[in-house]
């Protein structure tokens, strides 16, 4: 079969329609929906000849057999976060499945390298609040001590949902397993910003990852009486973490593609009856440039202390999570630019980084050469049911990725 | 029997022994806890020549009959926070019955003016977040069908809890009857603020209670990725309330003895992943000076405005609740400055309005004169365990207090 971008959307759409409601997407991984999308995914893959099978941490592996065993991985996943949209991960398994298509006609099933195409399970981590699950028991650095006793909202275990789907977690660590052999790996995605939309630009190619800080920040002054509370009595929390909310936005500002965000402020004893006594807020800060990103956390650290003095509070930092900047292969970058520069005919392909993490950041701090290519978002929303991109758009980042697909099978071909 | 202010002391200790427990007092008003205290009060009155009775909004009358029906009015309530303080109302119930003690003894049974005693219903407010409630419903001022359907945590409405307690809210009205001959009212309350300590001054005449402004403003943004949004790109509701949170400062501090409070601010949806897109903040700004209180309000009003568009937001502003500013009686303060100064021997009493609201608020709405005097409270901290305040001041106030008692007996005398 040749490529044919309208299937791959038309494809999203059925994929819609089985596992979405009024509300979006609810293909929640290790949930009943999440199954249904995949055993759609599956009966699709009939017809091809490919193999497949989920490997132990549940990530769906679809081979296409080439005359060489050096692989090249082309991932997605069908997860979505809850009223999702219906494009982030599915864009690319459907896109995946399409050019696997291709493929497999133009070579009459064998063609020179291995292709994979990677269902990736629980990029979101939506349920568990653990994203990129399955791609980092492929790289190796999955946390299952610290994951496997992680609770849903109802209570239940991590590890007894994934038993339900059958993974087990204590098996996690087999998944490196899916290394081998793997020379490249690309992906496609929307691009989840504004920032494509606003340049007029269908596509671009993806740098890397932003590395990211991510700090549970608590200020604590003295509850006290509103009424009865003079103004220069006080040490009001509130205050402090005003400052470091404005701050941050300086912090950021300095660096072209930085972002510093605070997503959330919860007031203790939070009622209008009292001064503020204590604030818990919450710090992400992301760049790809390790330097930058390091010199943001430290701007924030001490202007957070400066204003917890200046307000007669104190403060204390907690690190929820971090990770370092992912760079893309150099040569993959290349190729990106070429295959977007033949499609859309410009004379140069739009680079840029990805502010939210994808399973390529994994796949890239495992070693493999790695390279992803975005597509523009409408108004910039996603995980959210009005997650869109113009349908030629979404036709055209097929036929790019199509093109880099080829491209990447001739790098895989060439290290082999 | 002589005035004995250590007795008065003594009775405090005594109540918090029976009402409170390692977390502080539970005198929660309709509940088991403090239908216990009130039964251990009336029990108190049993050797002194005073009828009592519970009037149709729960209030316990205590009347020591005079020669006049003019009468004086001595105000306390016995309910607490939960987890309260143990002088917060127990205060002026325990000193007024000291009062009444000494002015039996001193006119045999028949002072020339009739003296009441009243234990105000609900002044917390703390269970159904109506405080002021038996006071408001003898000034008449009291919002039954407003407050019936309240419901307390456990979802009990206001209005089965009130009958459990023998109060029928359909029969609020009748308290009114209390205003007949209430020619006077007095009530003595810990400061609940830091003022009186950092001045070194046991006691203060209360010029009035501060009207109150009470608003829930929300700003509404875009909720974005935290990760793709472009910090030029985005309408972050949080940074337009952490502007207003600040300016409220400078709002209040125009003004001597104003204060602005933002005691809560909520974020929405809330994660570190997401730049907020709905931010609700409450805030409570209060004077003593009517035309002071209308421009912080306007003021504050006019910056969130300013604010929101700055931040490419919208705010809207809903009256959660207002009160005006309540001036006490002119020659009762007098009275209280004297009683004062004769006690602590001070040349000049110091006088300052309260920020925090009193049943006072109330009765002097209904026309009675009124006037509050205040001792010194440690560490300006109230509605908490930690409440406290100096013995020797707590023996101080109960003498104050008393000559006041007296020097209003003469006015309601000099009136009748």
């Amino acid at each position: 079969m040749a490529l044919d971008p309208k299937r791959a959307v038309s494809e999203l759409k059925e994929l819609r329609s089985l596992t979405g409601d009024a509300n979006g997407a609810q293909r929640v991984a290790w949930t009943d929906t999440w199954l249904k999308a995949r055993e759609w995914f599956a009966s699709k893959l009939r017809d091809l000849p490919v193999t497949h099978h989920y490997d132990s941490a549940g990530n769906n592996w679809v081979t296409l057999a080439g005359d060489s065993e050096k692989s090249l991985l082309i991932g997605g996943h069908l997860d979505s976060v809850p009223n999702g949209g219906w494009l982030d991960g599915s864009l690319n398994v459907l896109a995946g499945l399409e050019i696997l298509r291709r493929i497999s006609t133009q070579y009459n099933g064998k063609p020179p390298v291995t292709v994979k195409l990677v269902d990736w399970a629980d990029e979101e981590g939506a349920r568990f609040g653990r994203s990129l699950l399955g791609s980092s028991a492929f790289a190796g650095t999955a946390s299952v001590e610290a994951d496997r006793v992680r609770t849903d909202r109802d209570g239940t275990k991590m590890e007894d949902a994934l038993r339900r789907c059958g993974v087990e977690m204590d098996r996690f660590g087999e998944a490196t397993e899916g290394q081998k052999n793997a020379a490249a790996y690309i992906e496609l995605h929307i691009e989840q910003g504004p920032v494509l939309e606003k340049m007029n630009i269908p596509l671009a190619t993806v740098l890397g990852t932003k590395g990211v800080e991510r700090h549970a920040i608590t200020f604590h002054g003295q509850e006290a009486h509103s009424g009865s509370t003079p103004m220069n009595a006080r040490r009001d929390a509130l205050a402090a973490a005003a400052k470091l909310a404005l701050e941050i936005r300086t912090i950021a500002g300095k660096h072209s593609d930085s972002v510093c965000t605070m997503g959330s402020v919860k007031t203790f004893p939070g009622i209008v009856t009292a001064v503020v006594g204590r604030c818990e807020t919450a710090l992400d800060q992301r760049d790809l440039d390790p330097a930058v990103l390091a010199q943001m956390y430290r701007e924030a650290r001490e202007a957070s202390e400066r204003f917890a003095r200046e307000e007669k509070c104190t403060v204390e930092w907690l690190r929820i999570w971090s990770i370092e900047p992912i760079a893309f292969h150099p040569r993959l970058l290349d190729l990106c630019d070429t295959a977007i520069c033949e499609v859309t005919r410009a004379g140069k392909a739009h680079r840029m980084p990805s502010g939210p993490l994808h399973d390529a950041a994994e796949v890239s701090r495992a070693g493999t050469p790695t390279v992803m290519m975005f597509v523009q978002s409408l108004g910039g929303i996603s995980h959210n049911k009005v997650e869109d991109t113009k349908e030629e758009h979404l036709e055209l980042c097929v036929a790019a990725f199509d093109r880099l697909a080829s491209k990447a099978m001739e790098f895989v071909q060439q290290g082999a």
